[in-house]
């Protein structure tokens, strides 16, 4: 047989899943990934930790290097070539590398990976310096730089620089996050963590919007007890400065700042994919199949770029997370490798540390999708203890459910706790009921694992859905 | 209508849980609650940290107190009496209280809730005394005293005692526990922090034997590790003394003890059914439908004394944990006030803390079990990162996952890890699978939460599915 050549382009968790799979499982296959920047297959999820300096290497974030891509793997991975063009017809990709040169490569498969890039806020000043972004390592890369500068320029055990420094007795300097997302969130921990006076402005009222209102309620009074000054309803209007950000202004605030991380989420990055003629879905990410096929047969979109459908309603989403880039790349490159392979749906599920709280959400929590997916929701939230009454440690776990009334399906969860009481963890319990489509009730019948030290006879989780299920 | 009465035969978790469920759903219900001890409603999970120390007093161990019981949940709790015969015919129990005083008492509905005793081996010397078993709160204060008593005369800070110190530096004493389940694990940890000289004995050849080999061998080397000596396939022959226990011998050993611990499980308590006319099932607790009704009509059995439909197999099985009681007699109390409710099968979940090592077991992992209930069982034990590898804190979660080979389907699971990195929490992931029915490709999909500070992006439970379902 003739060797057919799969292309994927980007290289980060869905494209070099999907070379990886492909190459191991049909090694005739000949597996070329575009990537136009230097790095490839890196834990971007780990960037803040990194700023925060618990991480003392970029390269510690990277989990196989290019060289091993290429040595050990036998992948033509082409960093420093950024494809400007697909063709289906002549089924060919055009990529020009660092020095301008332009590549033309054929292709039997192709693999949109392109992921997503930060969403810049249409008001003046994001383009003064001190205003940063974190999508990328090398964003990663200006964010610790300047965080290394600004200690030492201002060490730690130096008195109260004034009226800014309103909130911890020493601190570096005032700066603001804009977002109060989970990178919003992270990074305020770890500018926190570096004595910065952290001011964090989100334009709704509240943080973790798409987790529940009891869950966002105690990480906003968490981040408060931390000293993160929160602004809730705070439209930004502008970043002020000569040449480096000096303020932010919100409505009535102008709070002097020295950095601005904006963090308002992320766009996929489809001009490339719309170009070759790659239809998009409801969402504005590309439209795919359950094998991650677009219209054009052949053609591949996984990741941060494509949409995948929701476990709960069926219904295309974007939810653009590391586990579902990882797991349809995968089953992308099982499915050009000769093996069709459905890379499952998504529950939208997410996890967060802030400082010393940890959070999860899954499924369908906001009542107006749950009614535009045709559900009645019900949702209840309980507090419950995370160990056993009678243990000497422990913690409170608080869990909001949500299921249909007619049905009386589980829909979607979030929850919360101290970190290390497992909020996050037993967030499995619900994906496995939501994507199972168990009801509130047979969620309340599983058998999980009791014994004092982690958790009550009644497990959080089965509290919560008794409690909902009395409301049935 | 006339007022019905339902009558529980013993007060703890399955008992208390019915009657107040009853009564709180159908408040005109008389309901009479026969208890022979003096405490109802306590965790008996928590001896073990009470007898460590952690817990100061028994009384935090109950959960509603008898007064609670009768005042506030208006339930005609009889502590000090215990029945000594049931008579479906006429439908009463007789009793008799602490006086020796015969109480009849006519019922329509009626829970036998008699709980599990535990076993005592067919050996010498298990009447002498400094021989325990760690069954109810009295056992539980008894053990507690031995601790206080041997403390006292033996200070922690005293120098080596001589050779039977041979594992600490500084101990009160030798003393063996026999048994590695969960009781001789959690009583090990007890005895070891109040600087005992631990000596654990196996009949087997691991412990835990409801778990995984691979499960076993990391909690055998954790006690290795802590410097419990663990005798595996150790046949003890007898406890030897004259009036106090002097010595445990299995086999060639001869181990000198002050104590001996016996935690070779539990019986259930079933001869007053028996007496009645109740039948056993085949594990030899008491049969029940899946309302818990015994083959008397209005006549139920719940908890540590009754058989459950295992949610896996659809057979019967005997499994004496606490979330079963619980759950059991609720579904009990509801049927009993007028709305039919099953209980839910059971995954024979369970968790366990072993020192600073944490492990829990669900479904089935024996691969005869798996046999004979028509499944070809296939195991695969795979060993993750608990956080991302790039994290600063974290360890080792070790997954034994087991499969059926035709279907697929999800069996068993076992997990281990550090204790706080997750292991019991994380197998509510697999009980979800377990009840539903789901493949271990269907598991390997499920959007389980991830950030770096819980897990890898393919949290461990992902990963053991993956491999599995590589190899079907």
């Amino acid at each position: 047989m003739v060797t057919e050549t799969f292309v994927v382009v980007g290289g980060d968790a869905a494209g070099m899943s999907a070379a990886s799979k492909a190459k191991r499982d049909e090694p005739d296959l000949e597996v070329v990934v575009f990537e136009r920047g230097e790095w490839v297959s890196y834990g971007a999820c780990g960037l803040p930790y990194y700023i925060k300096g618990e991480i003392q290497s970029l390269e510690d974030l990277v989990s196989v290097t290019p060289e091993e891509f290429r040595e050990e793997r036998d992948i033509d991975l082409r960093t420093g070539h950024e494809v400007v063009e697909v063709d289906p017809g002549s089924e060919t990709v055009t990529a020009t590398d660092d020095d301008g040169e332009r590549v033309v490569q054929g292709y039997d498969h192709l693999l949109f990976a392109t992921g997503a890039s930060s969403v810049v806020p249409p008001f003046d000043g994001t383009d003064l310096e001190g205003v940063y972004t974190l999508g990328s390592m090398s964003d990663g890369r200006d964010l610790r730089d300047f965080v290394a500068r600004s200690r030492e320029s201002s060490p730690a055990d130096q008195p109260d620089r004034g009226p800014a420094c309103q909130y911890l007795e020493q601190c570096v300097g005032p700066v603001a996050v804009v977002g109060g997302g989970y990178i919003g969130i992270e990074m305020a921990e770890a500018l926190a963590a570096n004595d910065f006076e952290v001011h964090l402005f989100q334009r709704g009222n509240r943080v973790l919007k798409g987790f529940s209102e009891a869950t966002s309620e105690v990480v906003a009074d968490h981040l408060d007890a931390q000293d993160v000054a929160v602004y809730l309803d705070a439209e930004v209007e502008a970043f002020e400065g000569d040449r480096r950000v000096r303020a932010v202004v919100a409505g009535d605030d102008r709070v002097p700042v020295e950095m601005v991380l904006v963090g308002t989420g992320v766009d996929p990055r489809i001009d490339l994919a719309v170009d070759a003629g790659v239809d998009l879905g409801p969402t504005g990410a590309i439209a795919t199949d359950e094998f991650r096929e677009t219209n054009l047969p052949d053609v591949y979109a996984a990741g941060d770029c494509a949409e995948a459908e929701h476990v709960v309603t069926g219904e295309p989403v974007w939810v653009p997370l590391a586990l579902t880039a990882n797991r349809h790349g995968r089953a992308v490159g099982q499915t050009v490798a000769g093996d069709p392979t459905e890379g499952g749906g998504v529950a939208g599920t997410a996890a967060v540390k802030a400082f010393d709280v940890e959070a999860a959400r899954t499924g369908v929590l906001d009542p107006g999708t749950a009614r535009e997916a045709g559900f009645h929701p019900v949702t209840r939230t309980i507090e419950a203890k995370s160990r056993s009454g009678y243990y000497p440690e422990g913690g409170t776990v608080t869990v909001t459910l949500t299921a249909d009334r007619e049905t009386e399906r589980v829909l979607g969860a979030s929850m919360v706790s101290e970190y290390g009481e497992g909020a996050v963890h037993r967030s499995h319990a619900i994906v496995g009921a939501l994507t199972e489509g168990a009801t509130v009730d047979e969620l309340a019948d599983y058998d999980l694992a009791y014994a004092p030290p982690f958790n009550t006879t009644w497990d959080p989780v089965l509290t919560a859905a008794k409690v909902l299920a009395g409301e049935l």
